[in-house]
């Protein structure tokens, strides 16, 4: 367990009231951060993610809260609310993980779980929904804007939006699952089934196989060593990173062009690899705003944005989350 | 001008209290609709509009409004809200039509004119966002949704969002454009100036264009000849229907994976082809829909639905635009 932050000068803030645990469960790590009232980081803590069984991962867990929360210099009795992303399916209203593959878990209530061992009200939400809201709230820090998209790309591909300053859900909870737009009709079977889905283009799986496949490599190797390679001029390289760089800014585009959003904010392990994957994608991106007055104003390059690659926005929308909630049923 | 709808029996509604307007202003024809507070339908007209210049636009719109208010029984003084739907980009905060290519407008304080003729409120929105308040009223006498994508397909194309139950505009009221999302990145020209957009293929005029390219016609037929010809079946026919129906289907399954709505009305000139449009379309979703779990959920066929030929969304929009808004500022 690794301790990332703890300003002991705002002990404090949380001896003075209630405080709120964000959780961020990712199929290796999970981080846990404890807010004030007032939103200000009093502990922030990582360990690794017990998968064995759900039981496990509950205990795990709740062991996480107790640490973040002793670091914060905060009792049990003062949380008053916990946010949770996690990778999967989740129905908001029950606190039920339909399904979450990386975890183990099926229609599991982790909500519930966590919720009787704290006795507070508990929201779990999708990783990359939840991860959008963290992101708005540091957009916000900057400008004031009301309608975002968060586009991870990493080991899969997807989108959290908020429009009209709201987290946008949809109707199943399925909003943004962009990595499975069909793209290439005759294109290669994707994990989900379908054919040609983003994801077989961009995620870094298929990246990495692209390369492989191309090289005659035997196993493929990372989407960091494609794009190292891209900028060590690999023509093998160029070809790859150039077909994601078409993929991901047509689908910026229809990204923008149906949601009409002021920023497209850019995280994940793929977008980290810095200047390699932007270059091309912002080159991509310039041939189609120069073609239309209307690709000119929907596409300025001042709409899109790197997520640092050292901001967990999953913890700080999972405060969030347990923030609006409170609101709602507590007036805190 | 004709006159679409009476029901003398309702005129001691108009008589009690106030009316809302609605009108749907077209390239070609201009509708009013007069309802009573309780959204019954008093009074509906028709008439061409006259788009020489603004003046005369604006001269025959006030004209159109006096008749249908004289055919509901109610005054000038009675009317409590106008809302007005028209194809252009428009500020619905000031009711400025910023563009509107087809009426002759640009910059034009459309909103401003109305309003000072009749001493109340009037708001201006763009078309195809209008028509998806008045689909969701339609869809909502049927069953209770929250999230509906209404896609119109004619001349151009371009989609209306409810959105958790609300119209969804974007930062710029261009949420939806979606006829301008780039399918094809090395295909023709789109009157946009962008190339492979997907009014380039499915919508009508493209429809008849690859149609004449590939018969050796000199002048492009209308859509309609062209579905006809499909349902003859017509070799030449079969393929331009079936690339339009294949990125119908794709541009279909993005809407849903992006907004995970309950449903997607389909509406406009080309689809009131009928069976020839909407055999070819629901056979290509049947195959997306075979393809993998997701797309099994995402893709069932009861989320597609037509809306009646007969039936104008946009004058419904349009009244639920001054209704809304009337709420708001007066508590009607």
């Amino acid at each position: 367990m690794s301790l990332l932050f703890t300003d002991t000068h705002q002990h404090r803030f949380a001896s003075d009231g209630r405080v709120l645990v964000g959780l961020d469960i990712g199929g290796t790590k999970t981080e846990a951060l404890v807010v004030d009232g007032q939103m200000r980081a009093l502990s922030q803590m990582r360990e690794m993610t017990n998968t064995s069984d759900p039981e496990s991962l509950v205990a795990s867990t709740r062991h996480l809260i107790y640490q973040a929360l002793t670091q914060a210099g905060a009792t049990p009795e003062q949380v008053a609310g916990i946010g949770i992303g996690i990778p999967g399916q989740v129905n908001r209203e029950t606190g039920v993980v339909s399904m979450a593959v990386n975890l183990n878990l099926t229609a599991y209530p982790l909500g519930e779980a966590i919720t009787a061992e704290f006795g507070v009200h508990s929201y779990v939400e999708n990783d990359v929904r939840i991860a959008a809201l963290g992101v708005y709230r540091w957009l916000l820090q900057q400008q004031p804007i009301q309608h975002m998209v968060y586009l991870s790309i990493g080991t899969g591909i997807s989108a959290g939006m908020i429009l009209d300053g709201r987290l946008y859900r949809g109707a199943h909870g399925m909003a943004g699952e962009i990595g499975h737009i069909i793209v290439e009709p005759d294109g290669e079977m994707c994990s989900c089934g379908a054919y040609g889905c983003l994801e077989t283009i961009a995620a870094g799986p298929a990246i990495a196989r692209h390369y492989a496949r191309a090289a005659g490599m035997d196993s493929p190797p990372t989407a960091e060593f494609v794009f190292q390679a891209y900028q060590d001029r690999d023509p093998i390289a160029q070809n790859v990173v150039q077909r994601v760089s078409q993929a991901l800014s047509q689908a910026i585009q229809w990204l923008i062009m149906t949601y009409d959003v002021e920023k497209v904010v850019l995280g994940g392990g793929v977008v980290n690899a810095g200047p390699p994957f932007w270059e091309p994608l912002l080159l991509a991106l310039s041939q189609l705003q120069a073609q239309s007055e209307l690709t000119h104003f929907m596409l300025s390059p001042d709409k899109l944005q790197a997520l640092p690659s050292d901001f967990n926005a999953g913890v700080w929308g999972a405060v969030m989350l347990a923030q609006q909630n409170d609101w709602r049923q507590t007036e805190l």
